[in-house]
C-alpha cells in the first residue's frame, strides 16, 4: 500500500512536470510559426535568443533531479504495470526523451537552437539569390552540430542512425538501404514505361492565366473545411515553405505558399498540411499538454498528409466533384474538362522541386537527399561538394540537372531547421498512406463514390478513429498492424502507382 | 581586488539571468499578442496554461536562490557605485521587481494569469452581447485576486496604492485625488464654455460613407511610416481593442480596429499605438533583453502615444498636409475642407466610449474609472453595483447615460487583463505629452511648419534622443526634469486645451 501511495504522488507530480515541459515546447512551436509567418525582419536575432532560452529551460526541466527521481521510481520493475495505460505510455515516451536529453550536452542544444534560428533568414536570402555559397558556412556549422549530436546519442553502425531515430524511432540505415533499393527497382521500370508510353498529358492550363492569391486561399479554406479541418481550432497562413505546427489539438497552424500563375500547387500544399493538421486535431484531447498528443512518428504523420494530398487530392473521384467548383472560381479553366485536369495534375515528368514533383518520381528525390545527408553526416562528403553531388544524382535518378541552387540544394527548408534524418520519413509516409487507404476503401462503404460527391468526412472520421485518437499511445508498427492487419508493406504503394498510372498511361507491368 | 573580481562575475551571471527572465516575459507578450490577433477560438484554455507556465518559470527565476545571491551581493553598500550606469540601473530595477515578486505568492500569480487568459474570451462575448452580468463572475475573481495582491505587496493608505505602484512607481491615491480634483476644476469650466459657445462643428462626414478596411489600413501604414515607425522591426494588425506590445526594440506589434463607417478612428488609434511602438523601437538596443528596454513608466509611455494621437494627429498643421491625401483615398470627403475636417475631429461632445472621446472630456472618463476602481479595491463597491455607479458618474461628469453595458463598463479590455490601477496613467500621459510637446516646439526650429509639410521625422528624432534612448535608465521624474527643465506641471495641458479649443470655439478664460 505504501508503494502505491508513493507511486500515485509520483505520477501526479511527474505529469505536472511533463505538462510544463510541453507548455514550453508548444510555446516554442508558436515562436517558430510566428518567425515564419508574421515576425518583422529585424526580430530574428532576438527571436533566436528567446527560442534558445525556452529550449534551455525545457531541457533543464527534462533533465532535472525531480524528473530523474520520478522516472527512477516509475520505471522500477513491477511499477509500470500498475499504471493506467496513459501513464504507462507517458512514462515510456518521456523516459525515452529523458534518456536522449541526458546524453545531449546543454551547450550543444542551445548552439543548435541559436544557429538554426539565424540560419532561417540566411537560407531565405540565399534561396532568393540562388547562391548556395551564402548558405554554406551556417550549413557547415549545422552539420557539425548534428555530428556532435549523433556522437552524443551513440549509434551502432552509422552516426546517421542516431539522427533517424529522432524522427522515426528505431529506423536505421540498414533498414533504409534495401528499402530504397527495392523502391528504385520498382519505380524506375514504371517511370521508363511511362516515358515510353508516348502519352504526355497536357498540363499547360495549370500555369496559364492569373489565379489571384485571395481566391486560391479561399478555395483552399473551402476544401480544408470539407475535409473536416476545424478552423475554430486552427488557421491557414502563408509562408515561404508550407508547414504545419500544432501546440495542442485545439490550436493547429497550417501554412501554404501561393504562386498566382499556378492553380494547383497551393491547394495541393494546403491539403497536405491539412492532413498533418487533422492528425493533431484528431488526437484524444485528454493527451494534450503531453508528448502523447504529438503523433506517433513522422512517418505516420506524413502518411496522413500524403493520403489527403495524393490518394484523395490527385484522384479522379475528388476532381469529379471539385473540378466544376474550381472552374467557377477560375474561369480561365473553362475549356478544360475534369478528365483532362485529372490527367494534367498526374502528369509524370522528372522535375527539380521535390514538393512539386509527381508521385512516381517523388521518392527518387528522397533517395537523392538520403544519400547526400548520410554522406555529409558520415563525413564522406563536404558541404561545398553538395551542389555537384546534387546535380550528378539528379541527372542519374531523374535525368535532369538543376540550372541553379534554388532548384537544387536550397529548395528545402529542412537543413536550415537543423533537421538531418527527416527526409526518409517522407518515403515511409508514402508507403503507409497507400496501405492505410487500401484498408479504408475496404472498410468504408463506397468510399470513392462518397469522395466523388464531395463527402470527405467519412474518411476523416475513419482516420480519426483508427489512427489519430490514440496519439502516441501506440507506436507506428502497432498502429499499422492494428489498422491494416499486417506490418508495413511497400507492395500497396507500388500497386497503387502501377494501378493508377497504368490506367492513365495505358501501360501494364 | 578580490571584491572587484567577485562583483564582475556576479554582474555577468546576474545579467544573463535577467536576460532569460526577459526572454520568458517577451515570449509571454507574444503569446498575448497572438491570443488577441490570430489564435483560433478553441485555443484559449491551452493558451492560458502556457501563459501560466511561463509566468511561473519567470517568477521562479526572479525569486531563485541565484537571484537572491546576486542581488544580496550587488546591493551591498559601496558596490552599486562601482558599477557602470547600465548595471546600476539594472540592479535597481530588477531589485525592485525582486522585492515585489518575493512578496507575491506563486499560486496567486498563476491564478491571476490563468484567470485573465480565460477572462479575455468571456469579456469579448459579454461585450458582443452587451451583458455585464456575463462578465461579473470572472471580474469578481479578478478583483479579489487584485485585493490579495495589494495585501501581499503592502501599502500605507489605500490598497489601491499598491496596484498604482505597478504601473507608475510611487504613485498614490494621495497624489491622485488632488490632481483629479484640480483637473476637474479646470476642465469643467472649459467644457461649459464650449457648450455655451453656440458653436458645434459639423462632424457627420466622418461617419457618412463607406471607408473600406483595406484602404484605412493602408492609410494608417503610410502615416506610421512617415512618423518613422520601422515596419522592418514591427507590424500593424487588427484586434478587438487596439494595443501595442513589444518584445524588443526590433520587434514591436501594434494593433488597431477598423469601423468601415468611420474614417478617423482607426487612423487615430494607429497613431496612438504607433507612439507607444516608437518608444519601444527607440530605446538603445544595448538595453534589449532587460527590463530597462521597456519604457520608464506607463505615464511616460502614454505621453508618447497621446503626443502623436493628439498634439500631432488632431492638429491643424498635420491635416494641412494629410487631408488632401485622405481625400484622394476616400472620395466621399470631396466636399469637405481641411479646416472643416480639423474642426470636425476636434468636436467636443461628451460620449460613451473613452478611446473615441475628445481631448477635453477624456480625463473625465479616467476620473470615473479611477473612482470605481478605487472603491472596488477598497471594498466599498460591489461588482454588481458597477453598471449603476457607471451610469451615475457618466451622468454627473459627462451629462450622459450609457444605453447598454458595451457603452459602459464593458468597453475597456483592462479589467479582463487583470489591470487595476492602470487607468490613471492615461491622465498622467496627457499631462506629460503637453509638457513635452511644449518643449519640442521651443527646441525644434519651425516644428509646426515641418508637420504642416508632412515632415514628421524631426519630431520623432527629437523624441528618440530626449526620451526613448535612455529607456528605464532614468525614471519618469528625472526625464521630465531633464527634458523640460521642471517637474510635471499640469499647466501645460490646461493651457494647451484652452489655447486650442479657445481658438476653435472662440472663447477665452
Amino acid at each position: 500500500m505504501q508503494t502505491s501511495t508513493a507511486t500515485t504522488a509520483s505520477i501526479m507530480a511527474f505529469q505536472s512536470l511533463v505538462n510544463e515541459i510541453h507548455d514550453l515546447n508548444a510555446t516554442q512551436a508558436l515562436l517558430g510559426w510566428d518567425l515564419e509567418t508574421h515576425m518583422p525582419e529585424k526580430g530574428s536575432a532576438m527571436r533566436a535568443k528567446q527560442m534558445a532560452t525556452l529550449a534551455k529551460l525545457s531541457h533543464n526541466l527534462m533533465t532535472s533531479a525531480e524528473m530523474d527521481e520520478h522516472l527512477r521510481h516509475l520505471r522500477q520493475p513491477g511499477i509500470p504495470e500498475k499504471l493506467d495505460t496513459m501513464s504507462q505510455a507517458l512514462v515510456r515516451e518521456v523516459g525515452r526523451s529523458y534518456d536522449k536529453s541526458k546524453k545531449t550536452p546543454l551547450e550543444l542544444l542551445q548552439e543548435m537552437v541559436e544557429t538554426t534560428a539565424e540560419a532561417h533568414n540566411i537560407w531565405v536570402d540565399a534561396r532568393a539569390n540562388k547562391q548556395f555559397k551564402q548558405f554554406e558556412p551556417v550549413l557547415r556549422k549545422i552539420i557539425s552540430l548534428n555530428q556532435r549530436l549523433a556522437e552524443a546519442q551513440g549509434y551502432e553502425d552509422s552516426p546517421y542512425d542516431a539522427l533517424l531515430d529522432e524522427y522515426e524511432p528505431g529506423l536505421t540505415v540498414k533498414q533504409l538501404d534495401p528499402l530504397f533499393a527495392k523502391l528504385k527497382a520498382d519505380i524506375v521500370p514504371l517511370l521508363k514505361a511511362i516515358q515510353d508510353s508516348g502519352h504526355s498529358p497536357e498540363a499547360g492550363f495549370l500555369h496559364e492565366g492569373f489565379f489571384p492569391a485571395e481566391k486560391q486561399l479561399e478555395f483552399s479554406r473551402k476544401v480544408l473545411t470539407d475535409m473536416g479541418f476545424d478552423f475554430e481550432a486552427g488557421r491557414l497562413d502563408l509562408s515561404a515553405h508550407p508547414f504545419s505546427s500544432g501546440s495542442s489539438s485545439h490550436d493547429v497552424r497550417l501554412t501554404t505558399r501561393i504562386d498566382e500563375h499556378d492553380v494547383f500547387s497551393a491547394l495541393s500544399s494546403s491539403m497536405h498540411e491539412g492532413g498533418h493538421g487533422m492528425y493533431e486535431q484528431g488526437v484524444n484531447p485528454v493527451l494534450n499538454r503531453t508528448p502523447l498528443a504529438e503523433g506517433t512518428s513522422l512517418g505516420i504523420h506524413e502518411s496522413q498528409s500524403r493520403l489527403w494530398e495524393n490518394q484523395v487530392g490527385r484522384s479522379r473521384a475528388f476532381w469529379k466533384h471539385y473540378f466544376p467548383k474550381l472552374q467557377e472560381t477560375f474561369p480561365e479553366l473553362k475549356n478544360v474538362t475534369a478528365e483532362k485536369f485529372y490527367h494534367g495534375i498526374n502528369r509524370v515528368r522528372p522535375s527539380f522541386i521535390r514538393v512539386e514533383s509527381d508521385e512516381v518520381t517523388y521518392n527518387l528525390h528522397i533517395l537523392l537527399r538520403y544519400e547526400i545527408e548520410k554522406a555529409l553526416i558520415e563525413g564522406s562528403m563536404k558541404v561545398d561538394e553538395i551542389p555537384e553531388a546534387w546535380a550528378a544524382k539528379a541527372q542519374e535518378y531523374l535525368g535532369i540537372t538543376p540550372s541553379n541552387d534554388a532548384e537544387g540544394a536550397l529548395q528545402d527548408i529542412h537543413w536550415s531547421h537543423g533537421s538531418f534524418g527527416y527526409f526518409p520519413t517522407y518515403t515511409l509516409g508514402n508507403l503507409y498512406s497507400a496501405q492505410f487507404f487500401h484498408t479504408a476503401k475496404k472498410q468504408i462503404d463506397g468510399l470513392e463514390d462518397k469522395i466523388g460527391h464531395g463527402e470527405l468526412l467519412p474518411l476523416k472520421n475513419w482516420l480519426n478513429k483508427e489512427i489519430h485518437w490514440v496519439g502516441k499511445m501506440e507506436n507506428a508498427a502497432a498502429i499499422v498492424q492494428r489498422v491494416t492487419g499486417e506490418p508495413l508493406n511497400a507492395r500497396y504503394f507500388v500497386d497503387y502507382l502501377w494501378g493508377k498510372y497504368g490506367e492513365i498511361f495505358k501501360i501494364s507491368r
